[in-house]
């Protein structure tokens, strides 16, 4: 156990920062690490906006419902780019109807994703505080807008990072053994008495945290936030499709 | 900069591995590092499958069409899993199609890889290489098969994991100006001129590595990997509907 996995095994979202600014060489330090994780066939398929803009920010939290959005100290927009590398292909007359698959956005995503959690991990390992916000998809296409993102381009994920103001608790995870198998995929005919424990573990938490507490378990989050809320990233698929992705070829 | 950023910053895929076993609790670790990750609305719609079989290694190879696969000292498959909440949520007799749309899996596949990047961070700061398998995605269908897949689960990503057994070179990337932008995406009208210097780092990286020489720039290897080679992941979407996600609901 070294000070990386300690930070890591820490981990808890950030939803309040101090007023305090990230310095311009722990920004670029934390742009590089990102730039440095591995991407898929080194094909680079991540672009990042940082978001400056108060105006845009609060237009991002207006799409995202989520007010704490527009305070963050540093706001990012991870983009699946899969059009650098179709401008460079085309500059060559060497572009293909290929290079717009769902192949190239599935990768695309992957980059994005690794990209943003080695930025998450370097700046938690300087004591900073993240946030990830998935709901910039509740409205894709308004990103789209927003961020002026041309074809082939496709917003994945929003991250904000600053220095802690608030000290919530540890999140506690399923355990172990309900996610990780060996060989083959283990199908749980019932997850009932695999959950309970957690259930419980669960209700506790939401019970005793500092803020937003709620009478909630595992089982019954699933239920109210998968099942029973709205959807709001219905748009997605259509969006994909709008940018010019072809899924189907 | 600390550790973690200096090792972040020191990442290369390691494709050749040493015969030293990783010891059961600092595997244990590596998993509870990867279930500490970020996940969407705390929803962990991520499931890890360690395969130990060494048939099974040999037939990931095969699909992947990388030899070495097989040889990878731990070998873990990331995968996507709505299937999990979908089922917990049945129990209560409170599933719907909605569980089923295209947002869940783009939220499950960042699940996963927020999850792979954790781990893979937490074993590089502990000396071990690690390596990517995007092309378990060369053959979705056979993936699913060969790991009993139910519906409403998907491979996101293959992770070979162990002692490093080469020291290759550090792989140069892009440039930030060509990645990072403020407030809007930059879309260059020519890549021309921005990937002049970079296209000739990417050939010295080339000819002076150690393995797999070549003569090869970013600019030709986009050509060579995106654009010619035929694509290997053309299943991938007509896979997403046979595991009964739904898109367009």
């Amino acid at each position: 156990m070294n000070e990386t996995i300690k930070s890591q095994l820490n981990h808890r979202t950030i939803r309040k920062f101090t007023d305090q600014k990230i310095d311009p060489d722990t920004l670029k330090t934390l742009l590089e690490v990102a730039n440095m994780g591995p991407s898929s066939s080194g094909m680079q398929k991540c672009s990042i906006i940082r978001v400056t803009d108060q105006g845009e920010k609060e237009a991002f939290a207006k799409i995202g419902k989520q007010d704490y959005m527009a305070d963050a100290t540093e706001l990012f927009i991870f983009i699946i780019d899969c059009h650098r590398n179709y401008q460079i292909a085309s500059e060559e007359k060497e572009e293909n109807q290929e290079m717009k698959g769902f192949d190239k956005f599935f990768e695309g995503l992957c980059d994005c994703i690794i990209a943003s959690q080695n930025l998450v991990v370097a700046a938690e390992s300087l004591g900073l505080g993240t946030n990830y916000f998935g709901n910039i998809n509740n409205d894709p296409q308004q990103v789209i807008d927003l961020l002026k993102l041309p074809k082939l381009t496709y917003p994945a994920i929003g991250l904000g990072i600053g220095y802690p103001g608030q000290s919530p608790q540890l999140k506690p995870r399923l355990p172990l053994e309900a996610k990780v198998f060996e060989n083959t995929y283990q199908d749980f005919s019932s997850y009932h008495d695999l959950l309970k424990d957690y259930d419980e573990i669960m209700k506790t938490y939401y019970d005793l945290r500092d803020t937003n507490k709620k009478t909630e378990t595992f089982t019954s989050s699933v239920i109210n936030k998968e099942a029973h809320k709205t959807p709001l990233g219905k748009g997605m698929y259509q969006a994909l499709l709008a940018q010019g992705f072809l899924p189907d070829i």
